[in-house]
């Protein structure tokens, strides 16, 4: 159990927005994620890499495209992806889908609150991303709510808030 | 991945402390750890039990012992420990070399500042642990700082204050 | 300085919003002033009422008449209003041009982060009010940004989300 | 009212201590005044002096020499001071015995709970006082839960955790 380095790609999500006072609205200043694994003290060896910072109803098979060679491109074989969750089922199925992948284990995970409201779920859905990404076989998967799932079996309750296994 | 319940076993440490306004002290006054899984907006089955509500600076073999037949009467098989950080790899260590559990996954954690001083890493290792203990072979674990440690195989650092593989 | 009681009207804006995990939006669910005043542990006798929980941009000039007719109604010559930002002057010159307040401190404020997001401005504003309304002269005032402004004289600064004396 | 600059004179108490992880106690790091204004969005002009880090069991009178003689030489004629609680009566009655003081407005606050903890008093405390500071008569005060207070006619209730007028 000497850790491997971890691949951390950054898409966005509701986890990264923060309230603006001049507007009053949610938007996206800049990734959050460098507070959140200091808050947790983690020691292990983990590489951030903003690629977009993206509400996932907005993104498009490009930004999935960009996603999918990052995945590729990285040494770590051990790789978290942030990202919104109205979409992450769809982007961890594009993934699933493409060729090259097969010896690395994905994770991808975002949060129902966002991590600079307090109170959110951004810090334990990382850190169960960052636990089973260790742990699991390789794949790509999806874990909210503190289920580990894989990218095609699950779904999202919208009316819940929760995902939910297919 | 249909996942199996979870038996949860509150013991206290930094993790449930809270400051008492009239003293100016932390002191123990309830668990947070209902609190902290509605955050996280856990689906899991996760049976939760408060043995005692201890620093784990003042835990003795007693202790130890009420918190091994917790874990060897349960039912359920995978079992997350929440303990103070100081004494956590005694604990671990007690569980390991007494008999009965070898059928269980076992994981116990912390955290260095409490839940509710907020900014704390109590919800990222619950988390990890929760995660861990569904995927870890059978064993006594102990995470903190993102990492998994085997039983006898960790010290923390107190200086750092930071857990480490040994 | 023995207090009298203190009339709290509470009409939404900012200051009682918060976020919707379901919808990703700012929503009124109900107001938060009775934690806020918790969280403070005011002795003071406070009377708190929910006039209507209410973005101020969609304020008639019906819910400054509620208002005004609440302020005219109470027995408390003490009055604080909690009000969204953007009209809190509107509000504050309707109260000040109509009759039968000549006997009462009404001080407005509000917040330009809600409460429950945290780090928010709400308890520095209800606490900048809750004093203005013991000490200053009979009136309409609003206090925003620590400073006690009368009614007519004063403009909210929407791009720097301040208030500046006019 | 075009306010006029207030001296802000920093001594500790409960308000400035912060949770240190290594030791688990609340110790002084350094003031969290600025913080505490910024989110309140101040425009106020307010001239902050750290004089001393303490925890107010630990003053002496010649700490609070220090702070008479740093109310007599400022410019201001407003002045608010942030303390501990437990000896916050025994300062205020101190700068008002002493002489040269009888042409400013000297306020006194603290926190029963430190603002870095979260849900904290500290910051609605120093609203009622930078308010106070500016609104009230020539004299000292002490200005906790809400109410002002005459310096010699309030004790702090330990029991309860709330000042009282005698």
């Amino acid at each position: 159990m000497n850790p491997a380095s971890i691949q951390l790609l950054i898409t966005g999500g509701t986890l990264d927005k923060d309230y603006q006072t001049t507007s009053g609205e949610l938007i996206f200043k800049q990734t959050h994620l460098n507070e959140l694994l200091r808050e947790a003290n983690t020691t292990l060896t983990i590489e951030p890499q903003v690629l977009m910072l993206k509400d996932s109803l907005e993104m498009t098979d490009n930004d999935r495209e960009i996603i999918y060679l990052a995945c590729l491109n990285t040494k770590n074989n051990q790789i978290v992806i942030t990202h919104g969750t109205d979409t992450m089922r769809e982007t961890a199925v594009y993934l699933s889908k493409h060729a090259g992948l097969t010896e690395k284990t994905i994770v991808l995970t975002g949060a129902m609150r966002p991590f600079k409201l307090g109170h959110s779920d951004a810090s334990f859905n990382v850190a169960a991303a960052l636990m089973a990404v260790q742990l699991a076989p390789n794949g790509v998967y999806i874990t909210m709510n503190g289920q580990l799932f894989h990218a095609d079996k699950v779904h999202k309750n919208r009316q819940l808030g929760q995902f939910e296994a297919v």
